[in-house]
């Protein structure tokens, strides 16, 4: 299945919902929004939209089921407005300057405009999976807009924990889980769900693909904690050092830290400065930090990869559905 | 008709929905949301929870229309999270220190997590909503939650046209209605739309009680505008300066500066020091401002109760609608 024209149809469908506030008095918020979406500005164009990964997801997992993935376009772009909404509110919590390789909203407009800014999206968001009753019953759309809130107020929870954990220093394996379902698992297990729910499917299978979402995120948020400190800078076009610098909280820190060796001695004297980066990763990796978080890498992928062959997707969708999740993955078929 | 019991009822069914958050690891997180909501923390109570005046128009115009107010429940919690979702927000963009005597939630806990718990409680909003789910036909449950969504992006436009106007000078009295529109009126329209709609009205007297909570919300803010500058301190409970010397861009300042007279002179050498507040009140008072904004006032007076006459809400219900009306439009009957 070509994938690049489902792509095409979700970047119209985005556009014509973010065109809401194409209006005249609202003319600038609107070019704001184009602006964040990666349409308009410097540095506009398909690096700076992102991949689009979670309305394909919504959009294989419908016509994996044997469904028109047209249909369910709407829900397709309320999950990536909901992401975006999520990314313009993080830039101003983590007061983050790029976004993408380009100026972050509140660093060109200033964090009120920014926040009112990522409320509206979020809005439009609502208002794209209320438009499925164009094409759904009514029954059909509140299960979807369901999901959505519910899995919106996940990512509250995940950002609140996050937050939260930035005081602590006692953090453990378990407390790193939830912080991730939230932020991560929950948007992407609510794609696969929304998407086979639209597709048609009973709820056994609904709960397969939902599984395959969830540990999916799971599976792909620990290996960006592992890129982010020993990935190839070249590859991954963001500095290796960065969460070591940043502090943050990723699995195979807290997996370190719970060793109580000569890391999470060097991580409790404050932040670790980039010279030291190249010493205090090889210190993490000899004391398990690595490792573990391959390990739980490892378990997570097979879970997704189980949840999909429950899911049993059907069709060049499904085979697209397998590649996707191959490809995010970094597994080789 | 006692409308004490449908607030008792309202603030349950708003801890009810707030609960969500009270799990294990977001204790904290849900505290936070019940400190802003007024039932917890220093100086909670009465005081601290504001007059729950949207959930009331909710109830009052269901009941009105010959229906269960019970029933409508949740629609009267989602507003009333809306409105307190837009305050934790609008603190934050407005740098305001205290809310209802209290101390913003920004200033207690930090921007980024009020702009998290900001967006909790918006989500809770579009859950509250979908609630209707439990006493209502989805169609039904569909538009309800189509109307909260159209109102919520009114919200931002009104944000958005506030925050612009801050850098111009050239305001006119046409761009005072649209932003006051999006401020005010959006919510308390959707109060009186929502409510009649899960009353069973029909489309026409819908959109009588929506013109009626539109045009309440207008004349509710031009009167609360001209409070800000001539209200007596005692009885509104906040310094009359403050609307000056904060350079609002209320209806008698923009009505004010279209006269080109000594105040617009004024006004455009910066801000108002609070000595100066007698003496430019008095200016602009003699320059038309008072008389424009109390004439905006009646007329949309007028139309408000012009509205609620066409709507003709029936039984108690109806009587403690004009009652509230009256009361809020500050007119005796």
């Amino acid at each position: 299945m070509d994938t690049k024209s489902l792509l095409t149809d979700v970047e119209l469908e985005l556009q014509k919902q973010v065109s809401r506030l194409d209006t005249p008095r609202t003319k600038p918020f609107h070019e704001m929004l184009t602006y964040h979406m990666g349409w308009t500005g410097e540095g506009a164009g398909s690096e700076a939209t992102g991949k689009r990964i979670r309305p394909l997801l919504v959009l294989l997992s419908t016509a994996s089921c044997g469904a028109s993935w047209q249909l369910a376009l709407p829900a397709a772009a309320a999950v990536e407005l909901v992401h975006n909404f999520s990314l313009i509110h993080d830039d101003i919590q983590d007061n983050s300057l790029k976004r993408r390789g380009r100026d972050t909203a509140w660093v060109k407009w200033g964090a009120p405009m920014a926040i009112n800014l990522g409320d509206a999206l979020f809005v439009i968001s609502n208002q794209a999976i209320i438009d499925l009753k164009n094409n759904y019953p009514a029954e059909m759309v509140v299960s979807a807009a369901e999901i959505l809130h519910n899995t919106c107020l996940d990512l509250t929870r995940g950002q609140f924990l996050d937050m939260s954990y930035e005081e602590r220093k006692d953090l453990m394996v378990e407390d790193y889980w939830p912080m991730i379902a939230g932020k991560t698992a929950a948007l992407l297990s609510a794609c696969c769900h929304i998407g086979s729910l639209l597709g048609g499917a009973d709820e056994e299978k609904q709960e397969a693909y939902r599984s395959f979402g969830h540990y999916l995120g799971l599976a792909f948020q620990v290996q960006d904690d592992i890129l982010g400190i020993w990935g190839d800078e070249k590859l991954t076009g963001k500095s290796v050092a960065s969460d070591l610098v940043e502090g943050k909280n990723s699995l195979p820190v807290i997996a370190g830290l719970g060793r109580k060796g000569r890391f999470a001695l060097r991580w409790a004297e404050g932040p670790i400065k980039p010279e030291e980066v190249e010493e205090v990763s090889r210190m993490l990796a000899s004391e398990g930090g690595l490792i573990a978080a391959q390990e739980a890498s490892k378990q997570m992928t097979d879970l997704a990869l189980r949840g999909l062959r429950e899911a049993d997707p059907q069709g060049e969708a499904g085979e697209a559905l397998f590649d996707l999740a191959n490809r995010l993955l970094k597994r080789e078929q």
